[in-house]
């Protein structure tokens, strides 16, 4: 963890006036990247419960199974540790702690299994999402981890920069080596890990979410590469697509709206601009090409210590974008049985404008 | 994934008995390993909601994001497919499907996120864990499933057997690079991916869920290796104890007690057999030695799509062994700043007795 991530005193104080601003009474976070944004710790996604218990006067206690305490860097000014045994029961605990409270904020990914036992243990409590006071904090990045952010994705840049020069082998290999094949260049270029790499190629790439399997990659194919992973806490995430040989015609067409679309989206990512107009900024002009039927999926997602955190960039979402806001811009065009294409960079909101953070061509590269 | 985990209509035929059996209305399965025992299909574990509605009676349905749709394996005797568009709101989908229900089960690794949107879309059901309908079923492996279970098992002991025979260099390298190294094993072995690859030296060992770090591997000291990895859809999970150079006279007298307390273990997973009971004979010899208090975790859990699953070999669990359990037997001893040890084989109870799966040496080998 690096500075960005360590958490402090200074962002539980900020959490706890947005839960007196919200009527929260407690906020329970546990899996997910609440935990380690407040205090530095991450917790094993486990059966074993470990759970920041943090009411809005008072101290933060961080429950803990016994056999994991010693993993905990000890932060006194931000939260008290309270160790289970075994022969425990953490929720119990957790209630406990959380008192006879009115309302209570989870964290998204907690195991619902916990709050199930919460359910019975606090049948006066309501429940409602951490991401409420929690998240709008995490949104609006601070300098520190712009400049992780911005790490990350140089790092996922340099990667993509050898798919375009051909220093990655297509023809012939499947997906699947591909896609190991560019996690371990993310490794060799500073990312602690491999969050996903998505190798897509030819009908294949119609599916935005392919796992990249032993299908073998052919000549005059677009092969979809949509990577990234974490570099000190912070995700990186870009989207290009290639081609092995002669670019056919309806691609080439394709790509361009394809293009134009995910540039004017990062054109509209300025501050005040509400979330769902850079999805529709970039859709309209697909639409227009007559794919609107095949962008099936909204235009993009926050990132910072997590891959997919808000703001998201979706219909819906009037939310305006802020100084600090990082997030992806990604459209694509999907034809069932036939080819897929996507174009993602992750973009900064700043109030000098777009600071997009992915620098690699955008071109659709012959290779 | 293989024929033992690619879920079928006998399986949910079961799970519906067992839910009249317990008088649950609505079973609803996410992120977790229930959901492909029961439809060969995983989630991915996004803010994009995946959940698997099963009605008592009536039609399960998979509600998954569009865009996820092309990757699921159509099973129409199974499950009907719902796709969801960007704009929808998926838990209303999934409330719409449940119906006006008394009594609904969730997975436990569900994200608590859409259980706090279920709670107010579903003001009047009581909420249970799914694990005390699919537990039961998924505790009692079948054939191949124990097949699945013995060749992880036995991909994970040609690594120990690698560490024990020097294969492994220790002395010089750091913690994590040792962690890498098993982990590259454990893939060249068979295994599809690296679940954990815990390895601790001298006083890390003593902290029983380390994470392999920068500290450099030196003479004469215990490296504690516990590692585990999931081969066609089952895990492995093994630990083995080396010393750099001569064994202190301390290290192998705890050894001793603890190898002890592992095969009393092992021996007792018999049929019948309380769960509590095979975590109170190791137990007692370690505490009969002085080290009672530095056993700090329970005996075992239970492995199979899940490193840990049902049944817990813990204090308080009486639930007798039944036949086709797998579960680990685990033992350790913890002496804070100085060393830690464990000991572990994954064992299946059977009608003719423990059957272990590990077979690697169970001594404190030097290297």
């Amino acid at each position: 963890m690096t500075a960005a991530s360590t958490g402090s005193a200074e962002r539980l104080d900020r959490v706890r006036r947005a839960m007196t601003e919200q009527g929260v009474d407690v906020l329970l976070v546990s899996v997910g990247r609440d935990l380690p944004y407040l205090t530095g710790y991450e917790a094993m996604p486990l059966e074993r419960l470990t759970m920041l218990v943090v009411p809005r006067e008072g101290d933060a206690t961080m429950v803990v199974p016994r056999l994991e305490a010693p993993r905990v860097v000890k932060q006194p000014d931000v939260f008290r540790l309270r160790p289970w045994e075994e022969t425990e029961d953490p929720s119990a605990i957790v209630a406990e702690l959380a008192g006879p409270a009115g309302t209570v904020a989870v964290g998204d990914q907690m195991w619902a299994r916990f709050l199930v036992e919460l359910l019975a243990l606090l049948p006066r409590a309501t429940f409602r999402r951490a991401v409420d006071v929690v998240g709008p904090l995490r949104m609006v990045k601070d300098a520190a981890e712009i400049a992780a952010l911005r790490a990350a994705s140089a790092g996922a840049d340099r990667v993509a920069v050898q798919l375009h020069a051909g220093d990655i082998q297509l023809i012939g290999r499947t997906e699947a080596d591909v896609s190991a094949d560019i996690g371990r260049r993310l490794i060799a270029e500073g990312h602690d890990k491999v969050n996903f790499a998505i190798v897509a190629a030819g009908e294949n790439a119609a599916s935005p979410h392919h796992h990249a399997g032993p299908r073998v990659i052919g000549e005059g194919e677009i092969v979809l590469c949509d990577f990234g992973g974490t570099m000190d806490g912070y995700c990186s995430d870009i989207t290009r697509c290639v081609v092995t040989g002669d670019v056919p015609a309806d691609i080439a067409e394709a790509y361009a709206v394809l293009h134009e679309a995910q540039q004017a989206g990062v054109a509209a990512s300025t501050v005040g601009t509400p979330c769902q107009d850079v999805d529709r900024v970039g859709r309209a002009i697909i639409a227009a090409a007559g794919f609107g039927d095949f962008f099936v999926h909204r235009t993009g997602h926050g990132i910072g210590m997590e891959e997919h955190e808000d703001p998201y960039i979706v219909e819906g979402n009037g939310r305006p974008l802020e100084a600090g806001h990082a997030f992806s811009v990604e459209p694509g065009i999907y034809l069932p049985g036939r080819w897929g294409m996507r174009l993602e960079d992750i973009v900064v909101a700043t109030d000098d404008g777009p600071d997009p953070l992915n620098a690699a061509d955008h071109d659709l590269i012959q290779v």
